[in-house]
């Protein structure tokens, strides 16, 4: 079906909804000589006069998001490839995004590995990752981080660090996982993995790149030390929060390349055996320990809000090709799969 | 008076102290074609030799700041267009630096609006920013910042969680605020603004740009944590301090970036109403809270140190063009205003 | 000796072990137009096939780092220049490395003062640096930090806050210092000595660069904080540790530079005198006071895995040349020194 639309389209152009990371896509787009189309609600946001290289050739207006199935003639007359991103796949619900009728770049049967906990634990085991241990409530014997079911962007979520503290806060009428608390730092590793490209990393099919690494800034977990312990603050009353405000950028040790690596090819070897592979840019959400481990509590499956730093080259990028952002890998891999007639490959 | 100086000139010379941002100032100068000159006392600052994009062309050497006033004939002769930058300010002082006949890069009115506390906060809470609520002693009711009056670099706070906590630590015999601490993520947000720039963010007269963020590095109350909880080590004597010795960089989530432009949008008409308006570059000093609201706990009216981060671009400089410092946009508004015959609106 | 073999040699090839910062090396030495050789263990780096442009052009494979020597020949035949970075030297072995005839970037004399706590310290202290005050146990009245001797990449340290708490942690079976905890922001900052070259930032004999800073991020002491404080967390047996896992990027006061280069200069000098200079990069692992004076707790006497942040330029390297990185400076200097037929000064 996707299929058979991209067989009509002649030059595509590159949408997303105006949010996220969508100044690198249309950056991005435009360097690679694709035409823009930004989706916003009620008017065109005026942020985008001030980045001239980053504001999408037309607007799309809507009124609400759900209005993009109802557009979706007007999507496929403009040859439009929507590239989605986090607040994209939010706005829209993932129902619905699911079935949109437009081509999308990347797999969408992510979507369902990556939004159910369970699936989400089995894909990663699968591919030999090490996750933080999952307790049941009466076998808390450490430190542990409570996080409620369906909450994205960090919002919900408590640290405690026994039993008793998480049965005097947790909220019993939502569900929650109890998660093992892994004390370390914290690298957000940003993969793109190509089914088509050749030359580089390559893995049973195509191949693996890693383009940056940040790490995210959360309000106010990030900042509370500055007026005392969360545990001094708690009885107060004041309690740690973990909402994602920005990100900051950050490098590994080199000698942990190999294991960034066989990660990402793990990933993606047990994804493409699952459901036909995450394709294009995800993110392994991790926690290097000081036995320089990894433990990885979290997947994204497309472009994180991370790789926002990285718009000329990142400590990485810059080995592979000069200004390379991921939202311009992402518009090359839509030219290469044009040019050789696979872009059914890459998008669905 | 300065508009009849600039008349005389034929090709300006971009000056500054050499501190602060000064480095960025010469090179951005150097790109645009400008000569420069660097002010310096006792002898040539030999850490230049290190950096040749960044020497200035000259050094005027002064024993004392304060002969730069001394020097006004001097500085005319070559055509001198001074960048005010923080230590020039605070070296210079700032009534002194006010009275100086010579052209300065921006509005020198903003002095007056900035150094005076009340007079900061009637133009950003007329701005409609969200500030931190200022306290009587009798008021505390939550944790607090404790600032003494004139103290700039954030040498001269403490934060205290009650009443008792001021009353024990406070020196009654300086001026002091009691703020209301606001717990979040701290942004340090890099606006410039043009009156005379049409094509971009367009404001009532003149257009508005963001070309960097991020965040002071203070010590040492970023790194007490290291060593216990600032309570902890209250009790043993160690207190924390603000001194501001670097920064690093950040972004924002981008779905913010409206409320970002909104923000300095209102700091610049509020500023065209109060004194005809905060020319150039500016900085926001804002803490995100996990509600995703911006508070702002100051203004910094002219180029902040923050920016020497970003000296070939930054992640959001790199929308507009390619290798933008805030040095070098401020040598780009001149060469612009100079070549409409339009100096006069800039400099002052 | 050596000084023989380079006259032998026509074109280097710069050979490096593929960990720590190889990529930048390789990228580098490309750059600069060298042939690049990259020695691992078992089998070539797959991980190098993600970084097409810091890929080396061979690769010698050994089954451990101690065939090093044996392959003495074989390095010759290529004209290697080997790089040495703190994996290489740590996996070799000091004593192996300083024996090792093979031209060797830098001298190698600085291993002995580097390696001895003692040497160091003389080194340092004859450079008039601020070293943290080194305590015997009967003297420790403040914070302080005890350090295991021979340990590198910070993973045998602690915090104590007394007398009481060391005797109750110590391991006394193990040689240890115990040192001042001081407070303050870290900043590890990376120098380069060229003897060679004229122009610049000039010391007794050559000229002195400053290519970066960057703060060394640190499992799991960076984010305890999100669990509690130090101190909670010791009561309930959860200790801080110090483990290096990556590293984040920042800027200086540009207020404190002239700082930076006496301290440089001093610690280049004091070299010169000792065992004739510490050649190419260095670094000075600095904490920033309150007071913003420098006290220095570590020299890395080449180049330090915090340059991998700025692979193609830094806020500091931007004000010499576009696009240089620590690992390119090295190749230019390689190129330099053999195009005045003055290798031997800054190989050995």
């Amino acid at each position: 079906m996707i299929e058979d639309i991209l067989k009509r389209y002649t030059e595509p152009t590159v949408t997303t909804v105006c949010s996220h990371s969508s100044l690198q896509i249309f950056d991005g787009a435009r360097k690679e000589g694709f035409k823009t189309l930004g989706i916003a609600l009620k008017k065109p946001p005026k942020f985008y006069d001030a980045f001239p290289r980053a504001k999408p050739d037309e607007f799309m207006i809507l009124d609400d998001y759900l209005e993009i199935e109802a557009q979706k003639d007007e999507l496929l007359r403009q040859d439009a490839i929507v590239i989605p991103h986090g607040s994209f796949v939010e706005y829209m619900g993932a129902d619905r995004f699911r079935e949109l009728q437009v081509p999308t770049f990347g797999n969408r049967r992510v979507l369902e590995w990556e939004s159910d906990r369970n699936k989400e634990r089995t894909w990663l085991e699968g591919a030999g990752l090490v996750l933080p241990a999952e307790l049941d409530l009466d076998e808390v014997d450490r430190a542990v981080i409570v996080k409620y079911h369906g909450a994205k962007g960090g919002a919900s979520f408590f640290i405690a660090r026994n039993r008793e503290e998480i049965e005097a806060r947790v909220d019993k009428t939502q569900e929650f996982t109890i998660q093992e608390f892994v004390l370390g730092t914290r690298y957000y590793i940003h993969y793109f993995y190509s089914p088509i490209k050749e030359d580089g990393y390559a893995l049973s099919k195509g191949t693996l790149e890693v383009l940056g690494i940040d790490r995210r800034v959360e309000s106010n977990i990030d900042e509370i030390y500055r007026l005392g312990s969360i545990n001094e603050l708690a009885r107060v009353g004041i309690d740690p929060s973990f909402v994602v405000t920005g990100n900051l950028p950050l490098v590994l040790r080199e000698s942990l390349l190999p294991k960034v690596f066989e990660m990402g090819e793990q990933v993606v070897e047990e994804s493409l055996r699952l459901f036909g592979g995450v394709i294009g840019p995800f993110c392994l959400e991790t926690i290097c320990t000081p036995d320089l481990e990894f433990v990885v509590f979290e997947i994204s499956a497309r472009i994180v809000a991370g790789t926002n730093l990285f718009i000329s080259g990142s400590p990485y990028a810059d080995f592979i090709e000069p200004g390379l952002s991921t939202g311009r890998r992402i518009a090359k891999e839509i030219r290469a799969a044009s040019e050789l007639g696979r872009l059914a490959e890459v998008i669905t």
